[in-house]
């Protein structure tokens, strides 16, 4: 694989030429359109096309969304990813000196880069799972019997997920006070936000046939930055028996560019050991797992940002494949667009918990802000950015951020 | 409003004049397109149309869903509806004597009629509620706490609902064995139906804006049957503490034709009174429910089917406008084609259950079919039929059938 572009890259770009992720752009007076993230700049995709330079079909290119291209498949989308990375490392590149085909990303508007059919969340952090389960049952069983025999996953809500710069309003909602014998209606006081990554679906499967683990991986397109935002005083009183609902449900929000699966291969690390063994179908072997560092990022309004949380996507107890496999075993199908977030990411360390409640202990430990300022849970006001970087043996991956402020009730 | 027409119906068709629902179906030669249910025929929206007959965007007609007509909006939608009642009824009216506008039902192919964003599930019975409660929890407090505050949903899946004749196949899945200390991988042995209706939304609202209760039912386009499908051994092993998943994602069916909500004026009541008193934002005034007998048949296969459930919509303690106002009062947004069922329906007899679960008490008290066979719960080669059918002073609006057969694995 070509390694050096003859663009003018920094060196600590995560948009290198090992990544080439996806997103959808617009500029003024052109409407929104594939391109491709390299160093600070957009490569126009459309426009390339126009100028025969890719071999695909336009309307994949000149589209509001990426489903088109995803539904190439993969073969379709390994050789333009390979025609990408030659165009751009080749020094008699007919790119080169053509600045038609490059868009500041700073001059351009990125877009949601999806049309998500169905948005599932699973909860396949060990100690996210441990941690909340300490909370709110029993800190000597935290975890409930089936967590180490499945990857528990719920069906979230597609139409209310935003992208990355979308203002998150604070909710309102039913919540039940401690001590109290009814309800009341207010603006939740406990606005939280979980640190998550999400794969795109990349093909279709048929209702009634399961994906064989195995293959499971054919079906993920890319990876995504992802922002659970959830109110944990309306899921608390809403959430038994069927789940959570409008605790969660008025936003989530994803990072603009999906970075292909192909990209995160030097990345691969094998799993925590998953004690007892798993079903059959559910046994994946070998690298499943991948090196990405995460970090949250708390930003008072007008303030400087602190970061609050240090994560990694490699501590997840269930990895991509198994998730894929059990959403599936029963013949539930998958589409092309489809978002499996992860469940949120924390680590062992307080430090590396990927939500507010986690991190402040449900509120008995605040956490200080690098103002001096203190939160349990989210101010108005306050900006969460979060950010992923895979890094090894002088490759980057970036994966830029899923930046959203909280606004109050007007 | 006219109530005869010069096409010969049959006194006991449910597809009266007063009716009218919209379908997606296609004949040999001819494309999916938009139709209307008279009698045993298909009124045939697109050659209409094509004729100059009504005077509505080209594309909505010729279209391969329902989602473009029903986003014109409810004056467009109510107009052509008055449009059709009087081109069905005038002595002189200009379909008369033009066969190529009918096409019979049984000549036709029918399609699934939406184009589906997501899909809600309440679980709004209290019957269904208290029953499930009784065998799974605690007979004493069967209800949860938060269960009369407000109406209890969780998101389904959206890419395995299928129409009315598909095949279901019966799942397979991890479930916990009573007494054993590990899961096991097998064909789920607790399949079952839930008798359910579910409204179409017909008008997009904002995120971030809640949607008021004295507006709800202008969101709703229309209403169809719904069986949501369920694999009770799967569920109750998966469900703590997200909620339902696989035991429920494998498949949900709905019937084919959508009947207008203004076709269900006639059988407006008043719902079950609320005790505590909601809060305000789900204060309903007036006559919000609606009375719609429905009935559930099971027909083995080769056999002859047995009416096992007699219930009503009437019966939802939660009614609809309150299900939208409580689901967007966060601020969650709703989008043309989003299907809200209402959960299982059932009254206060046995004899109304609406789902396998409660009919045989868990399997404890197996009902007994017309051919002497018992069933807990479904086997492979029974068909569930669930029939719905509103009936006033002469008056008679039917929603036809949603049928399915259980498939047994390979």
């Amino acid at each position: 694989m070509p390694t050096t572009s003859w663009l003018p890259l920094a060196a600590d770009t995560g948009f290198s030429l090992h990544n080439l992720p996806y997103g959808i752009f617009s500029t003024p007076g052109r409407p929104r359109r594939v391109g491709v993230a390299i160093g600070d700049q957009i490569l126009d995709l459309a426009a390339m096309d126009e100028a025969g330079l890719l071999e695909l079909p336009a309307r994949v290119l000149q589209a509001p969304s990426l489903n088109g291209l995803i539904r190439l498949g993969k073969p379709a989308t390994q050789a333009l990813r390979a025609r990408l990375q030659a165009l751009l490392s080749k020094e008699d590149s007919p790119l080169r000196g053509f600045p038609q085909f490059f868009v500041k990303q700073q001059a351009a508007t990125l877009h949601m880069p999806l049309e998500i059919g169905d948005y599932t969340d699973f909860y396949s952090s060990i100690e996210h799972a441990t941690n909340v389960g300490k909370m709110f049952r029993d800190p000597d069983n935290a975890l409930l019997p089936n967590w180490r025999h499945l990857p528990v996953g719920y069906h979230g809500r597609a139409s209310s997920i935003v992208l990355s710069g979308h203002p998150i309003r604070r909710p309102m909602g039913q919540v039940m006070p401690k001590g109290a014998t009814s309800p009341v209606f207010q603006a939740s006081a406990r606005l939280d936000f979980e640190l998550e990554m999400a794969m795109v679906i990349g093909k279709d499967s048929s209702l009634g046939e399961p994906v064989p683990i195995g293959e499971a991986e054919d079906y993920i397109f890319g990876l995504v930055l992802f922002n659970d935002w959830s109110a944990r005083d309306i899921q608390q009183w809403e959430y038994v028996p069927l789940g959570p609902f409008l605790g969660k449900n008025f936003a989530s929000s994803l990072s603009p560019w999906v970075v292909p699966l192909e990209a995160l291969d030097p990345f691969r690390v094998v799993g925590p050991v998953q004690e007892p063994s798993v079903l059959p179908y559910l046994q994946a072997e070998g690298q499943r797992n991948f090196d990405i560092g995460l970090e949250v990022a708390l930003q008072p309004s007008g303030g400087a940002e602190t970061i609050i949380s240090r994560s990694n996507f490699r501590y997840m107890y269930w990895n991509m494949a198994q998730q894929i496999a059990h959403h599936t075993v029963n013949g539930c199908n998958l589409r092309v667009g489809d978002l499996l977030a992860s469940g949120t990411i924390s680590g062992a360390e307080p430090g590396s918990y990927g939500s507010m409640l986690e991190l402040s202990w449900a509120g008995s430990q605040p956490i200080t802000l690098a103002d001096g300022s203190q939160r349990s849970f989210l101010a108005d006001g306050d900006t969460v950015a979060m950010r992923g970087l895979a890094e090894k043996d002088g490759i980057r991956v970036g994966f830029g951020e899923v930046r959203n402020e909280v606004v109050g009730r007007e």
